[in-house]
């Protein structure tokens, strides 16, 4: 079977549960619709839902937050790991390093069986924002603050960046923001998790190769994109002319935080966070970033969705994911090296929803051939004779 | 496109110039024959040849030669990752946090060209070798040893583990078996690494992504397990035995060591090193080992390649690369935890001409579907409501 040089695109690779994605602009986890998600669950109870299957009782949900903030604290001498990095280092680069030491001090680090990878998923996923924040403080000269214990994890996360309580619209915002990114199908950081678990690798082998992929100018590095660009277009003004000129000749080239490569209609996740950044802007009483990404959707709107254009067959264009959640991120003083490791936060969850699939007993080691198509049946001259 | 659900297993995934393996037993780099490699080229000379296509001349040989022995030292600071890890870590834990850690120190690294690209990948080759010997010298407690600029990869790596100069034979078998296991086409860990690298993630990011799915079971363990099991059989007087317990009834097991997923005939990489193991025999004076491998090689041979067996279609088993390989390292006096952590200094040289394929301009971002066969539009329940 020839699945051709395309990455796969297209290509069905196996069966799942976990994540139903459409290119009408539709996006489930385990069957429920992200909408109801988004405007009901807390990223706790998403992670939850991803892991079981289900959606937790009032109890279990108790209970599965609690795990979670008792296994928020590093291991004593973790952080040890990041004076020994360079220190113009990238957090991305920090991060993967941090999570492959991580896995060293995981009391089931030998096991791998069912309950071990759910115990290891939940100190994992526990210890993402720990981490994060950590390596956000180091890179500042800043010693690293302690979570606290009665705090849900996007509340914990913005506590231990900033060391003071955040405002609970922040926090709400912080939550969505990690629930909406949560999980994406077989997007190229979790076939690279898949990959690498699929040889019985444990869990933070698998992570490790997520962070890696997600790492990528092609994967994971749209909000910071989305967010460099708002910069340089620098007020709303501008905004037409900047968007029309990337937009314009024989080249048109992509605007970051547009497009997406499923969905031939709105990213079903962009609209919550545009609403969260409107409730923020509100909050601050700043509506600069918001008007400019408003503004440069009105344009690519224009420009993009004509008549002609989609009578040409052409795709639709539409602000995507990255697009609201880089102004969010930036509306909560949140710098933009950290805006692909708080995605890798939350795409954690879904890591692990489907390096736990992938542990299941009837899946195969990943392991596809490639075609030759080099030099053949080459004679070996010696090195004096070459 | 539906691949099932096999693991892409027999699913071509793209085009390839560096390794042509046949079930037939016959396997190429770069269209050269891996029997002229074995026994006329060195490790450096072969991922000379994998990383740009063809044979050096003597010139460039000698350059990339001193390249790399140039580029074997480790950068100030990045060994102090070592006692940031918990003492009782795996040795590819450890190596996965180093090569992660490595990448920070990287000159080239936020840079994406394929000359930066090109020297990436030589210094992670050349640095291999160090980390490996450093990590098995912390494990005994004792202080790394510095390379020396004179030594090939191959001696170099001995003398950092030992810290002595080693016998020419046990250079040689090293070198051999390096040689023998640069490259085996789109195996599960060079395909995570591909994977990784397809969102423009760095050349560190997907070593690592290897090295991660290499520890797993099904993987890269093979001649650990191979060891294991010679010492648990501790006799040649107990191999007929113990090989014929584990080929009976009805539930055959794999014997460690032996069959192969590709080939249908021996193993082409088995014979050299069983000369290496042989010649490594003699130099010691002691042929316990590989007596017993031998024992149990007649054994599987008589027991699972019967003319009945054939008949019915079974595949034939033959000793692997790993059977070989284990014995030459034991013989050679390494630890069985290093088994794994030696494959991945060879297998880099892979790796790395495998990921400097993936980023050529027409390579796309490997991400492929899965088939939602879950729950469908689940009406979202209240909590209090559960």
């Amino acid at each position: 079977m020839n699945a051709g040089s395309s990455g796969l695109r297209g290509v069905v690779v196996g069966d799942s549960t976990i994540c139903d994605v459409h290119a009408s602009g539709d996006l489930f986890y385990r069957g429920y619709n992200i909408h109801d998600l988004a405007d009901n669950a807390t990223f706790e109870e998403t992670v939850f839902l991803l892991w079981n299957g289900m959606l937790p009782t009032r109890g279990e949900l108790a209970g599965f937050r609690t795990a979670l903030a008792m296994e928020a604290a590093l291991p004593a001498g973790l952080l040890d790991v990041l004076p020994a990095l360079h220190k113009e280092c990238s957090a991305m680069d920090a991060l993967r390093t941090m999570v492959s030491a991580l896995a060293t001090y995981d009391p089931d680090a030998n096991k791998n069986s069912e309950t071990a990878n759910r115990r290891k998923a939940l100190r994992l996923q526990a210890k993402m924002p720990t981490m994060v924040a950590a390596i956000e403080r180091w890179m500042q000269g800043k010693p690293p603050v302690a979570p606290r214990a009665e705090l849900g994890l996007a509340a914990n996360f913005l506590w231990m960046l900033f060391g003071t309580e955040a405002d609970p619209v922040f926090v709400r915002a912080m939550d969505v923001d990690f629930t909406l990114h949560a999980d994406h199908e077989l997007n190229a950081s979790t076939f690279a998790a898949r990959v690498t678990v699929a040889t019985h690798a444990d869990i933070y082998s698998g992570a490790v190769s997520g962070i890696g992929a997600l790492s990528g100018a092609r994967h994971g590095g749209a909000a910071e994109e989305t967010m460099r660009m708002l910069l340089e277009i620098g007020d709303v003004e501008n905004v037409d002319g900047w968007v029309t000129e990337k937009l314009s000749g024989e080249k048109r080239s992509a605007v970051p935080g547009f497009g997406h490569a499923v969905y031939r209609a709105p990213d079903p996740r962009a609209r919550h966070l545009h609403g969260m950044s409107a409730e923020l802007a509100d909050s601050l009483g700043d509506r600069r970033w918001l008007n400019m990404a408003e503004a440069a959707e009105a344009v690519v709107d224009a420009l993009s969705n004509t008549p002609e254009r989609m009578a040409a067959g052409k795709q639709p264009i539409y602000a995507n994911v990255d697009c609201f959640s880089a102004l969010c991120y930036h509306q909560m003083g949140l710098p933009m090296r950290l805006f692909t490791p708080i995605f890798a936060i939350s795409r954690t969850a879904g890591w692990c929803a489907h390096m736990m699939e992938q542990y299941q007993p009837d899946q195969k080691i990943i392991w596809p051939r490639s075609e030759y198509v080099g030099a053949r049946n080459l004679t070996w001259t010696p090195i004096e004779d070459r």
